[in-house]
């Protein structure tokens, strides 16, 4: 019965194991094949006048990356990784790589990140990229239970819309039949009809699309969302929500990820809640005495604006109380200052992680809403009505998945959160 | 502090709730308003002669299906449901509700799946229907948990593909920038990549995309998978997972989703493992026995032959040993039989749940079969590639989740199990 690598103990007497050559050193009579499987590294010593001539044979066909199954007794001793080493009795090919390689999987060579994503089947063997994909793996399922603890419904919403629901023009267009359709840019509109029909709390982990040009190491066209709407709730209780979900995520990853971690070399600090929590105009004046742009109230944050005030707060923070107009349509404005909306953004000292408010639910606003922002209301009738036959107060928002790994993780590209990311360029592999 | 109404018991002494006005009735000096949230109906009574002014007046205007919050004192009566019923001392109408409603939430009048689906914020506020899509959420969060506790990796691949690696013409296209792409028809090819990285086990669950023309009950453009692809597996390890999924799912909605069960009136019955498994072979037997049509081996299994198979076996059961010409080009041949592959369909007695098979690992067997089916190599090369640097043998399948649960809940229509289905002439709401 074959074993994980990881539980080969220098006391293990047998061993069957399956796995990668990570590595082979052939030193004449010595040779040693370091096998890697997801579990860790084994290290196979051929002694070439002891061994049997099956395993000798065998070894020397045997390329690096190539899959391969070795049986033999274990050794303790100080030279191997681990403290042990597997002295074959028989191995086995299973499927022989290639050579040359066109990424060099150990780490030696460093590639470029298109030379990575365009062989990501051998980029993810990595044990610092396999780490990434498994900490995102302990996330999405922390967040999953979290949700489900506080009594959410998961749903399934469609992807491909009819409609540009959020008014913007970047949306990828589709032939479905006879019709015109869309890529779906967010679920907002869906979590909210959720909302008229009583549903109270719900939650999606899914892709959303963005037809944006600019092609940054922050920007992917296809991301995945975590999105939460919650009904007779304010914007209070979604931003608790949020800090509630980000500190289970970074809990989960400490408590489950160890040796991703190790791999990755993070030592990994849980944020601290509350986290504070500043107006737009405080961060509007911070970012206006940090940098030498013109800035001032009623601009969207910069990038280069963002970042200033990253670095005074520090930690994750949100951002609070946005000027209604440069804010989505369906943010509710403050009853008595309806110029300014209870909208916020969660930011991390890098960048923007999520956006959400409370929403407007009444009807009538959310008409003159749309119209102040030029929109026409006929475009999303099938939106609008359910907010005439009883749609409860509600808040909600969306939390990129990607970029909270990206994070997380201090990875420098967001490409490298996402195993086959979509951009301006690239659709495959 | 609101309490959600299936909470509201005969002692408690004083209550506040929101929910929706499902119906009322006025007697004249005495109405009744039977409220509803999420977890239960509570019936509101006001003698008009004892009731606060401004509750008689607030209620008059609170139209069926508009929201209200009503607080007041419990009393226990035998006469309302739940034995108890709310004396209000304030009735405030949170969101009202215009009249007529486009469809009747109270299930009084049935309507037609069309109206439904166009109303489908008001739809599901009917327990019924509410009950299905929180069974599809508890099914969903079962099914992670148990890929979780099993060693899988969650992946997240992308939607939007630049090629028809099924080799299928069933595709949407899509405008991506310059170029032309795809919405992917299934994560089977990712899966295979991650394989090839030495992930081991992985699955996702997520939307796929299929540009088929027929319409029927069972079929929709844009369903939900849950896609597994395990290595160093065979196709009887992931039968085998394939049972245990069925059954965690199933024992999951038993043991979490009695209310919604009771609301459809349904007594579930956990499936018995194993699930029978029979040969394909047998399978055209079993058909060419009991309908009146000319099948043969080699056939595929027309919707009738499928009927008549699932009558006959009346329970779960596995197809096993397709032959290889009607399965797709990565499904393995056995080595003593090239003809007959190991694929298998898992079936409920109305209709195919999940097509599985052991892969091919070997790049050039691939290579013939795709030749085979006269597909062309150079549209996936990004594709082949792995094949070539070390493919471990795997095994994996893809389950429906929309007809797991339209089989499990007994829907007639898979429109039924979806929130917003996608077929053939919808694309809203």
């Amino acid at each position: 019965m074959r074993i994980p690598i990881k539980d080969v103990t220098p006391e293990t007497e047998r061993a069957v194991v399956i796995g990668w050559i990570n590595e082979v050193r052939d030193l004449g009579g010595l040779a040693f094949y370091i096998l890697r499987d997801r579990t860790g590294f084994l290290q196979v010593t051929i002694v070439k006048k002891k061994a049997p001539e099956a395993v000798v044979a065998a070894a020397k066909e045997a390329s690096r990356e190539s899959v391969v199954r070795v049986t033999g007794t274990i050794k303790a001793t100080e030279k191997a990784p681990g403290g042990r080493e597997l002295i074959p009795d028989t191995f086995e090919i299973i499927s022989r790589a290639e050579s040359p390689l066109p990424l060099d999987v150990s780490e030696k060579v460093p590639a470029e990140i298109d030379t990575r994503l365009d062989n990501r089947y051998l980029d993810a063997r990595r044990p610092r990229v396999a780490a990434i994909f498994q900490i995102r793996s302990a996330v999405t399922h922390a967040i999953n239970n979290l949700l489900f603890e506080e009594g959410f419904t998961n749903i399934t919403t469609s992807k491909i819309v009819a409609a540009a629901t959020e008014g913007g023009t970047e949306l990828f267009p589709l032939a479905y039949f006879e019709k015109e359709a869309f890529l779906n840019q967010s679920p907002q509109l869906y979590k909210q009809m959720m909302m008229a029909a009583g549903f109270e709390k719900v939650f999606e982990i899914a892709p959303i699309f963005r037809a944006e040009e600019h092609n940054t190491t922050r920007h992917l066209n296809e991301a995945t969302s975590i999105d939460v709407e919650i009904s007779f709730a304010d914007h209070h209780d979604v931003m608790d929500l949020l800090e509630r979900v980000i500190v289970r995520a970074y809990t989960a990853v400490t408590e489950t990820c160890g040796p991703a971690l190790e791999a990755l070399e993070i030592e990994l600090a849980i944020p601290e809640t509350p986290f504070p929590r500043i107006t737009y105009a405080e961060a509007i004046d911070i970012a206006a005495l940090s940098i030498d742009e013109d800035i001032s109230y009623g601009d969207d944050l910069s990038t280069a604006a963002e970042r200033a005030i990253g670095e005074e707060m520090g930690v994750h923070y949100f951002i609070t109380d946005w000027p209604t107009e440069i804010k989505p349509y369906y943010a509710m404005p403050y009853e008595d200052n309806p110029t300014v909306c209870k909208a916020f953004d969660l930011m991390h000292p890098r960048m923007e992680l999520s956006s959400g408010a409370q929403r407007i639910h009444e009807h009538d606003l959310l008409l003159t809403q749309i119209a102040a922002k030029g929109l026409s209301p006929e475009g999303f009738s099938f939106y609008l009505q359910p907010f005439r036959y009883g749609m409860p107060p509600h808040a909600g928002w969306g939390l990129g998945m990607d970029r909270l790994i990206m994070t997380m993780l201090g990875l420098q590209n967001i490409r490298e959160a996402v195993l086959f990311p979509r951009d301006r360029h690239r659709v495959t592999p």
